[in-house]
Parts: structure tokens; C-alpha cells; sequence
């Protein structure tokens, strides 16, 4: 099927669809989603030839229209690759569910019981990018947490993902939960992800996953609430008291152990009276490990053969082995820095002074701050939350590395024996 | 001042020194913020005259404008109302702060303690009609939670809300706490409203009150992430198993204590085997406190002297003493009435049978679910929340009333002792 294919089924009756099967979603017990998720992962691994085949004829269409190496390279999938997107399915079937979990309680003094659980959303929608590994992980995720999913992938994925959303159809009917449970809307093309966005009572959230760029145009145009998952120009201050092989090893940890994720390390601020003792042996470690520095003019006295800082790149997100430093006078020009260049993800001090580092993790305004402990530590795996729906850089509904959870909302049950009010 | 003055201060100006003294108020001690509403209850008191002055300007205007006796009412201030504006200030004193509560928290196994604790939002913005009460409201609840905020009121209450802003701040002043804490914006006349729903970044979140049209649209074009709170098309089913006098006294009660609210009765659902037994003594008590029965047709073969009801009365919230009444085959008929019709407010079914209620509870997808209990019930203060924010019925952040809680946000806090990640 192609963009310019006749949809057999309306945009509106899908959405419709997904509505029916989520109320079938919004009450089928944990054992009867996990066994849909169990099939789900024994049909990825069955269909591998027919999934393969489907992606390199995404592969060929992406090579014939200059898709660059790297989309080609997060567009493919292998025979390993979906083993192990397999596995991630069968791990998500060992979390809890968090669909009926009490958040609170408490009986009034008239006797009437009241208690907020979770429950679903109802139908959650996403727009992503070309990575058909989006396709099974938020599929899966949506449907251990009782909610149903339109999927809106990017077009350079679209054979693979109908295969893939066909594989997943089956094995949700193999258990006799409704294939409508999760459903591709790729065949409507640009004008799917408009649509999406614009079904406010129809769709519950809207999650977009991929690049600055779709985020933020997802933000702006959705009249549907929408859950972002945001960049992250991510911070550690070397305080004062900083002990040196603690500095070393969490900016070494924090900028090299994987350059290309959202908690990785991105600028470095040092105190002036510190920064003699500490910024050699920081910088020498990261420069072994291949680290271009980024230097301002006070770190380029304290370490040689640096690159010039320009004002870009603080409010860079290099995602690169590439680091910002900047040696800043004290804790309030650091956080003065922060305020000004953050994106709120994740930010830490090091330091061995109590007031500094209650300061630092008080006025600081991020959805992850700590104190002598490296970035690489806010995601949702690290957090003991099992599976990795995104890190939120918003400030409603969730903050920081989203579990489960953060995939429900909540309803109040109220049971009473007759009361009325006063 | 009038929508043609001449602004000072720039409305991007306006919400920066907004920020700034978000940052002030994120730390601020509940003693301090405790002592600004201190300040503020006294100031509104001491300040009757010169604000019932810019009231009676207001009064005079809106007379001239054609302004309905019943927008008249809700913009009228007097000095009782006055003195119980201030005494619902007092009342959020005495609340508990919500920032710095501890949400939840663990230690992971390499010895980093995890907490999730609650912090303000920051900034938040608010679009309300012309009541000057939510302007004493929602600034003393800003407050306590920490929050700054900025008020477009609506312009018909302009003068009063000026002066209101400025006894407000210089109640903050007086215990030397920043006043750009409150703003209004109502100076930038129209404009302002619409600037207020583009400036994501600058406000954190928005909250509209006041009619369904004024919250629709705000919800409809805001780049900022709002919190809905909606109207009630409020629903009972009165089950077979129903007790008689239990389903005349909660739907008396539900319909008419307070007629003129979101959580009052609008629509009644009847089984139809208890019909002949309940809709007769149920319809009785309603009717001899001059409710009008809308009914339909197996009801109005039940009950005499009834106005037919119309498809619109289903979607209808009267918020007056009028009832629409619908006789039903069975649970899962009420259940399909609410899911075609409700609003996702309050639904309450009368019933001694187990099952029906369990499923119930279950299958409705509303903000607040309740068994044997008046609808009357949803609110944050019989919900021992202390303060009534608003009833939410969307999904995100927040679901059902709201207390100071919900006008907060959280942060992850992580304590290390140089851990890095394996």
C-alpha cells in the first residue's frame, strides 16, 4: 500500500475502533495481556522472514530516496535484532501491571469509602520516526498498561510496520483481545499525523517519539494533551570541594559510556578555585577516551589544544564525543548557567559540602538532580521501573523517567450505603 | 487604565519577572507563604472601600454595556463577600504544604537513594471570566503551592481586579516576598488572553475557569499544557436492586442541594423492571421541590405531567432544577447512555447486587465512580483536599477535584557518593 492507496477503512471509524477495543482493554486482566504479549513475542520471532522482507523493501525505497546511512541504519532489522526486540516484549509480561493499583485512600468521617486507582487512558497515539523497534515497544507498552494505540510511524518504515502491526493483530486475536487493540494509521500518510492531532475526545494522549524537531511540532499543533519526551543539554558542576577521582570518573562516565543518549553529558561547569586542581586531570581522562573539549577562555588557560566554546554551544546537545566546559565563578553562576541553557532533564553536582549540595538540588529546576552521582542514572530501566516508555521533560502528569505508570491515569471510586450530603 | 492605555511593561516582561520570582517562591518557607495569605486576608478587609469603589466602577460600566443581572450578581462584591473572600484565604493557610512532600523513593542496589518529591509548577497562568472571587482564590492558591501566576480576568471586572492585584502585592511586599508573584495582564486587553496561550516556555501550565465555551477554547488553541477542568452532565442509574428510600433521598439530594453546580444530578437512568417502583416515589420527592421532569417515553407512562425530553436533554447540563429522566433495559443499556453522553464527571448507581456494582465501577470511564452515594460528594473539600481547585475531567496530571497537590509538579532527587553507571 502507498500514500496515495484508497483507505478501505475511514481515519475516523479506526479511531472509533480503537475506542471499542479499549474498553475491552480497560478491564482484561493481567494474565490475558501478558498471554497476548507472550504470543506477541513468539510471532515476531516466527514471521522474521516476512518482517525482513518487508524491511528491506523499506530499505531499498530509503536507499533510492537518499535516506542517509544512519536513518538506514535505525530503520533496519535483523534476525538478532528481533530476538532481542522479542525479549524486550517478554521482559514488559514480568512487570507488574499497574492498571487497578491504588494511589490512595481514605474513609470520611460520614463512613463513605473513597479510593483513586489507575486505570488507562483509553487510546493513546504516537508519531514517531522511521525505527520500526517503536512499532513493538510502544505497542507492547500500551498494552500491558490497558490501553489501546494508534500508530502513526515514519513513511520511510511503513511495509515493515503494517507487517508488523499484522504479526501483532494475529497474536492479539490468538488470545481474543480485539486486533483493534493497536493499529497502524501509516496508510494516511502526512495526513494521518495532522488528524491524530487534531482528535481531541477521540484519542486520550498523544506520546511522539523521535527527533527535537517532531516533538516540538507535535507540541504546537496537538489539541490532543501530549506526554514529551524532551532533549537533554545536561549539566554537572564540579563544586568546590569536588574530591578529583570523583570528578574524573562520573564526567568520564556521565559524557563517554554512551555519548548518543538524552542523559549523557553535555556541558561541563567547573568553580574558578577548583578548576586549577581539578580540570587537568577531568579533561586528560576525556581527552583519552577521544572527547573534543569545547572551551571557554578560563578553560583553555588550564588545558591546552581545546576547541573555542561559541554561545551555541551551551545550548548544544551534541549527543557526540563532544563536551562543553565552562569554568564559572560559584554555585549561583553555575545555576545562573543552568537556568539559562538547561532543557531540565538532568542535572549534577559534585561536591562535598552539604549546603552547596542542598542548594544545587533545591533551586535547581530539572526533572532529575543530583548530587555526586553520574547522569547516566536517570532512565527509567536504572530507576527499577523495568521498561523505558521515555524520560518527560514536561511538568504535567509525569517528570523524569516514565514507567507503566506513567502510561495510566486514575479514576476515584466512591462507595457509600446511602449517604447524601449535608 | 482602559484596553487602550498604553503598557509600561511589556507582556513578555511581565511573565519573565514572572519567572523570576517563581524561583523566589519555589524555595520560600510555607511560614512565609503563610504569612503573605496572613497578609493578604487582613489587606482584603482593610482595603473594602477602595475596592468596592472599583467594583461599583465595574457595576456602573456593565449596566451601561447590557451586562445580564446574572454576570451582574457573580461580578458583585460587597463587604460580607469580602470577609468571606478572606476567610477562605485563611482556610489555605492552615492547609499542608504540598511542596517538599515526598512522593515516593527507594535505594537502589548500588546504594544511590532515589525521591520524588513535589515542587511548584513555576509559573501559571489563568483565564477566568468576570469574577473578582477567583481572583483572590486562585492567587492564594498559587501561593501556597509556591506557584507565581498571572491573571487574565475577564475585562468586564477589570477595575476590581486591579485593585485587587495591587492589595495583593503589597500584602507580599509587606513580608518581603516578591510581587510579580501575582500579575494581572488584563491591561493588554484581548490580546493578552491570546499572547498568555502562545507563551510556552514562559507559563508552565494553564488553567482556565469559568463556562464550557471559555475553557473549550482555551484548551483548543493553547501551545501551553492546560488542565481542564469540565462540565458535569452528572448521571445516576437506579439499579433493580435499588433501595427505595436510598434512591429518593440521593436523588433528591444530587438533584437538588445545590442545583447550580458541576457535581449536581443532570441525568437519571432507571431500570426497567424497578421502574414501576422507584420512578414514582423517586419523581414525587423531586417534583414537590419544583424540579421539571424531562422525561422520556416509558417514563412519562409512569409518571403524569412530564415535558418530553429531546435528544438534546442527554447532553444537556441544566444546572437548574430540571431532570432528564430515561427508563433502561438493563446495566449494560445505562452503562452504553453514559458512555454515549456523559461528560466523564461523576456517575453513581443505586444497587444491593454485588456484580453490578463491581462492574460499574469498573467499566466507566469517569473521574469519579460511586456506589450508594449522592454525586454531590465530588468535591475537594468533602474529599478532605481542603481546597476546591477545580474538578478535572481530563485524563493527564490530574483526574477528578483537585487540591494543592495537583497545582504541583515533581522532581527526582538523587544522593550519590560517586557512583557511576556499569
Amino acid at each position: 500500500m502507498t500514500d496515495t492507496a484508497v483507505a478501505t477503512t475511514s481515519f475516523v471509524e479506526k479511531l472509533e475502533a480503537a475506542r471499542r477495543a479499549s474498553v475491552t482493554l480497560a478491564t482484561a486482566k493481567a494474565d490475558l495481556k501478558n498471554a497476548a504479549l507472550q504470543a506477541i513475542a513468539v510471532a515476531v520471532v516466527d514471521n522474521t522472514a516476512r518482517i525482513l522482507e518487508a524491511n528491506e523493501l523499506d530499505l531499498a525505497n530509503g536507499r533510492d530516496n537518499g535516506l542517509s546511512t544512519g536513518l538506514q541504519d535505525r530503520l533496519t532489522l535483523t534476525d538478532a535484532r528481533l530476538v532481542s526486540l522479542a525479549d524486550a516484549v517478554n521482559e514488559i509480561v514480568a512487570l507488574t501491571d499497574p492498571v487497578g493499583q491504588v494511589v490512595r485512600g481514605s474513609t470520611l468521617p460520614n463512613g463513605v469509602g473513597l479510593t483513586q486507582v489507575r486505570v488507562p487512558f483509553g487510546v493513546i497515539g504516537t508519531i514517531y520516526e522511521a525505527r520500526p523497534n517503536v512499532t513493538i515497544d510502544i505497542a507492547a507498552l500500551a498494552l500491558k498498561s490497558g490501553n489501546a494505540v494508534v500508530l502513526r510511524g515514519g513513511s520511510a518504515a511503513q511495509n515493515t510496520n503494517r507487517v508488523l502491526v499484522d504479526v501483532i493483530q494475529d497474536a492479539l486475536a490468538s488470545v481474543g483481545l480485539p486486533v483493534e487493540a493497536v493499529q497502524t494509521i501509516d496508510e494516511f500518510g502526512r495526513d494521518g499525523a495532522k488528524q491524530l492531532m487534531q482528535a481531541r475526545g477521540l484519542v486520550d494522549v498523544l506520546i511522539p517519539r523521535g527527533s527535537a524537531d517532531l516533538i516540538n511540532t507535535v507540541v504546537q499543533e496537538s489539541k490532543v494533551p501530549v506526554i514529551e519526551t524532551g532533549a537533554g543539554v545536561v549539566h554537572v558542576y564540579l563544586d568546590e570541594s569536588a574530591d578529583e577521582a570523583m570528578a574524573v570518573e562520573i564526567v568520564h562516565n556521565a559524557k563517554v559510556q554512551r555519548p548518543s543518549v538524552c542523559n549523557a553529558l553535555e556541558t561541563l561547569l567547573v568553580n574558578a578555585s577548583s578548576a586549577p586542581r581539578l580540570l587537568p586531570p577531568v579533561l586528560a581522562r576525556l581527552r583519552a577516551s577521544g572527547v573534543t573539549i569545547h572551551a571557554d577562555e578560563r578553560t583553555a588557560a588550564l588545558f591546552a589544544d581545546t576547541v573555542a566554546a561559541t554561545e551555541d554551544d551551551w545550548s548544544t546537545e551534541y549527543m557526540s564525543l563532544d563536551l562543553a566546559v565552562r569554568v564559572v565563578d560559584d554555585l549561583d553562576a553555575a545555576m545562573d548557567h543552568i537556568r539559562a541553557y538547561s532543557t531540565h532533564h538532568t542535572e549534577s553536582i559534585i561536591t562535598n559540602d552539604v549546603a552547596n549540595a542542598e542548594r544545587f538540588l533545591s533551586e535547581v529546576d530539572s526533572a532529575v538532580v543530583m548530587v555526586n552521582a553520574s547522569t547516566r542514572f536517570t532512565d527509567g530501566g536504572e530507576f527499577g521501573f523495568g521498561a523505558e516508555v521515555g524520560i518527560s521533560t514536561q511538568k504535567l502528569h509525569a517528570r523524569g523517567p516514565m514507567g507503566l505508570g506513567e502510561l495510566t491515569s486514575t479514576k476515584w471510586v466512591v462507595r457509600g450505603s446511602g449517604q447524601v450530603r449535608g
